[in-house]
């Protein structure tokens, strides 16, 4: 157990990071949990897997993806119970962990293979927004380019720990143009450049349609509103979060403020928040790997798809 | 000519800062080139003086305060022409620019005066917000916290040049509670501190009632028109642009991108707008010298109370 | 059938009051006409049980969870019919009716526990707003009650009949602090108490996601859409209208004058309309016993858990 | 001295009401105590009265038709002080009084003659909607009724005091329709009877164009706005306050808990505010003795009416 | 081939109108061709059947009705394909043509149905307004003159092609009451004649909920919105575009220039778009064969019903 | 009195055209009738002449540039009255139309000039949409052509007079680009050519600042006012209709049916209005001789500009 404990730390302090590898190596942490359980019934066994499991849930309030595979690995295994002993299981959740990772990584294709049809094949050039760094958000910018779409980019620079300069980056190694601004210039660059489509990630999704996304993601939508600019965001079925529907709320994980000034004058209070939330009513569109439609559609698509993950 | 154009430089590349500042220094170039004027007629030397005002108020696009001030001193100039010598000229400008300095000062703190009367006295703490740094809008906090209110502010660091920093400490030195966000956590911390009113300055002020300041200022303004909070500009009448009236398009400043990203990737176009407009919808008062009102009245108010800088 | 029209009348002469209460009577007056059926074959039992259904139906426009129990019990009876004798009927009425009953008080359960997540455990007290009465508002105070959450209650006084009263009076003995204003204050405390939650019961859903509620509530989705504060209603699944998804209109009951103004002038015409519409852009969330998601998806989540009751 | 402060409670415990009431009531009292008066020169009286000024405009927070009366009586005495000696000081009180009267009569004559220009003269039946008791709205209604004009009035009850019940009566009186709703049915009441136009008194107005009215009205305004109901306010520009101009905050009264709730239950809370604020954007026009303007333009308009109360 | 293509002309070229005419058309040109298909084995035939499919669907960008029909007439074949041989096709096309039109005929009696109830029965004249021509709402409204329902209907005359005035003869033949207005003065007919409801038809909609329409709708619906009007669409599910839920763009058909201008100066564009984009939020139902819902549920409901038709 | 009454007709029957040929003409009517008036003392012609005035006044309800002309005449010659005798009047009447024309001529010039710096020199395309024919509009245009400033047309057709179609002739003959569409593709044409700037003509303005202007006028704003399109009215001072400041009411004139359908079927109603009226608060500036302003500053401009024809 204390590895484990040591092991949820690592998710914890952000040491791992993107949504995609925390969801792995929370099963891989998972996995070598089960090693460790040298004895005792199966029954005992599982038990300890959740509790194990619950640990490693814990350590993220905003970590959707995570949740979901942990939750589809016990599931999987509770289903093959009677038939399986205790030396099977770190084999089976490799497996599980495969099929999951497996899941993700088709969503991702799918999901850029549609974003991809939104931005449209014409002369004039269309211009996309983001804010952020979203490797869905790229995958779709990716795919249009191969396309030969002709189109730039307006990207903010996202404070405190400038996720748009990776953003920026990953676009113009693709060939892609770019145009940086700080954060506070967004509303001045969606009417400067005329913005079309605005387009960003999600962290996490909630069963009335909201999504949590990095701090400035509402402040943008509230300006695509004012503007009338289609608002959408690329999101795997999988960032939901089925607790939501049960009442619970989202917690915005508040960081360290030295993040934001190192060397701050004192009495000072510093509030770092990390995440913000966007109702429903802004976001035209989810895309997703079921398709694209209204935000307050995600439960009804993530009970279709993925059953297994239903609690 | 030749030191009146390198004095014009140091405007143009905002050695010199500050409202205030940039007009005094504008007279007193005004008033140095005066002074080089050794021979000629009268007549002739005033219309040197006027070319010499056009080619310092052609320095900034933005800079009422510099326009009007300089306009005042030729306008007294003129009224004094039959009765005036050569000689006299440039202590007459000295004259003119301590009444127009004394105007600013005491424009200064009557607006102290008033906006400090906009904060309660209540034993609830009332939540103040500003963006940026505005040396009225700290003077009306200051105002404020010798009267014993009981506030505390919010504040945003402003970037690219962290502004905001500087509003953080000269609060923290008078012993008024700071509590500083990054830009895009604008919206995040209105909702969260459940902000009771915005307060920021103004660079320039239109005909029509349209604020131009610090980017980032339509966005937070916006906001405070979703969440319904009072949003209030401080700014002297002499912030108001006269030439607007006439159908003069305010211009946006585009700063060095270096401010931005310092060293950035190759092919990436930065762009680094310095201020960006409000229009009179968002804003619920302008607090001026004149008092508080609907900006739209602007230029009435500056008819009555600054006639000679009238066009 | 002249005792069931003198019961129908008891329910149309709003003798008995309160959703269940009236659901239930519904009921009971059918198990009762069935036990005077004394002769007959099944069929035209079943036959003259529909026609008294649809009596009960009737008596008054909007109470949808009358209607859902009545249609719940007519559609088991005819699964029921091969096997099914005449002097059963009575007794199987009352074990539907129990069914039904039970149906209820779960989702009232549920619904408490899922809403009282919604009201988060902080230092600093939450404000949730409510209007009328609803005794699921309150289930779900009690229940954030009882788990230790710190939070005040503004409650509007419900003219003209002053059910607001009522609910302040089950809060209170709840040791809930609560704060009473009249109707037309609505506006005022929201802004004055920085209100954080508004949640209300139902009386009656539609296809399109509308809510009939008591009159006033329209007026504060209007309030809170301005002040962007959370609006959610609690209502069970049962409240459900399912007529409206062929077009049928809701009603709005219009009730005596007298309960405005006992002794009015002459001339005067007074209307005291008991309900009144929200759209489903005004409400954030439903809060039922299938979780909370946005009012539009009523229907589907109907058709999912309570399928014997669609047409 | 002490005659003074009873006089003045009168007007503080709202045993006098009515804004023109207790205008000539509180000149009254200060004619009174200059009658008192005994001795002294001429100037350490005129002191004295303006003492006994402040003491009568302190005893309520929104009455500018007193304070703009009483500051007119001494602007008024201060022109002629060299030439008045102190016994023709409570004569000439009385005069400037009845001047003062004559210029509120006359605003009311005007305005009730500019308002009623407002209901069209037609077949199809006008619907005007009000809230609460103004004279000058029903002084527009029965001009409008005199010229034969073709309306029907909606109007609220005004918890807690009832005054819709005064205008119902008025209004009938006069023969003119009335349909009585309770006060949260008035959004209901708009949809349903198709309003054309919302017409309120005010009791006070800034220098931003906000108008203070009675409880309920910002509400309505609210409806309006969603609506799109041309809504108006009457009032004579004597309503106006000064101050505001300054940055002094209006108070809202808050009255005593009794008149929502006789005997309420032990430890609830009643807060009973008298009135609200309604921003200028919610306001199409003020109706004043000058003409219909839209209500920014309060200051500039007073201040060429008006200029002896002027500060 | 060569026959296919020029059939196919047929409806690019507009020589065929009207989505069912267009849908039934484009089967029986199918069906042609699949009788002139001699001999080869049925694999390739249906091969070749599909490619014929792929070329009338390419006919139009906006015929979803069409599309629909030609993919579940294949999808039939394909079910049947083992059982089934060359000599038979035909007239199984011809089958399950019959089959598709009875659907449309069927939607089009419950769409009817359903609509006419949202017209009430009362003795007020009820006002609806509709945009351009759609044979479903000429049904309701007929249905609503069938059922002795009160109310006239504003009609705009919808340029350049007046399909307004078709409207407009057809509810005069049925005796119902029509006010005939120019597109542009849409605003001022809902304002001046208080419209109840507007109600139009639709072109395509997508899996987000937008419906595409007439040129003229989305400013209808904005109309709407500003005034709080309900605004419906009345379409059968069929005319739901599954491809547009992976990505796909709507393309808005730009027709000729000549029917705006005959002979217009030399050197000026003209622009003619036949259609505009409504999104879901300012629909405040959609009235289908399934029943009145939010028109982002289009696809369930169509998943629902019409199986064989998603891809 | 009769060739007066003919002559009124004249204008009434809009045989003429055009707000200052109208008042040009208007006042040339009652200089021949002054011509007509053989003796009789100054006074009573006077009186005569007052009457024509009225006459020529009510010829029409929407044409302030004729009534204010009739008005500045008028109070012209009383002010002469004493030294004034009767055979001298045609002949001032003459000099006052004069200087009545001039100040026409010179408000256009100098709105075209201010106008113009509206549209800013660059190397983007600027795009202007308009709607119906100003010249005041077109006049503006032409001066940004002439100063080679780079933009283009969007023009609506203006139906059912197509006074569009002259607008965009008369800008293809200065060479400016025009695109045309129906009036009912205004919104579509916004979004799709991303319109920088809506300019339109004003027929009369009120005390409120509504404006007054050709059907479509207030949809094309709402549409503005949805996309954030500056909205400019440019209009002279003399468009100020001073009677609607005493509360009357501007009638929109409702125009022959038989240009929307010339053989239209039986029992139709067509309803042709002329105008619509724009509130304030979809405008975004008023451009007047006066400079750039908020539209319900008209009043205090038309009284600083023109004190004579203040009633």
């Amino acid at each position: 157990m204390d590895q484990l404990l040591k092991d949820a730390e690592k998710i914890k302090s952000l040491e791992i990071q993107g949504a995609t590898n925390v969801a792995l190596s929370a099963i891989d942490f998972l996995s070598n949990y089960a090693k460790r359980l040298k004895s005792g019934d199966i029954e005992s066994c599982i038990d300890k897997l959740h509790k194990a499991r619950d640990i490693l849930i814990n350590t993220r309030p905003t970590e959707p993806a995570m949740k979901n595979g942990l939750k589809y690995i016990m599931k999987k295994l509770q289903l093959q119970q009677p038939e399986c002993n205790l030396e099977d299981i770190p084999e089976r959740i490799e497996l599980y962990k495969n099929e999951y990772h497996e899941m993700i990584s088709k969503s991702k294709r799918k999901i850029a293979e549609i974003g991809a049809r939104r931005i449209p094949k014409a002369d004039k050039t269309f211009i996309v927004m983001t804010h952020c760094h979203s490797s869905l958000v790229t995958a779709i910018l990716f795919e249009a380019k191969k396309q030969g779409k002709n189109f730039r980019v307006i990207n903010t620079e996202t404070q405190p720990r400038l996720q748009g300069r990776k953003t920026a980056k990953k676009l113009l190694e693709a060939n892609i143009e770019v145009i940086h601004v700080v954060d506070s210039a967004m509303r001045w660059a969606i009417k400067h450049f005329q913005v079309d489509l605005i387009l960003i990630g999600a962290d996490s999704i909630t069963s009335e349609g909201t999504v949590l996304n990095k701090i400035g993601s509402r402040l943008l939508a509230l300006v695509a509103h004012e503007e009338n600019i289609p608002f959408y965001v690329a999101s795997p079925l999988l960032k939901y979060n089925p607790e939501t529907n049960l009442g619970t709320l989202e917690k915005i994980e508040i960081r360290d403020p030295k993040e934001i000034w190192e060397n701050p004058p004192k009495g000072i209070q510093i509030l770092n928040p990390a995440f913000e939330t966007i109702r429903r009513r802004y976001i035209d569109g989810l895309i997703t790997e079921a398709g694209i439609f209204a935000s307050s559609h995600v439960p009804n698509y993530f009970a279709k798809l993925y059953p297994e993950m239903v609690e």
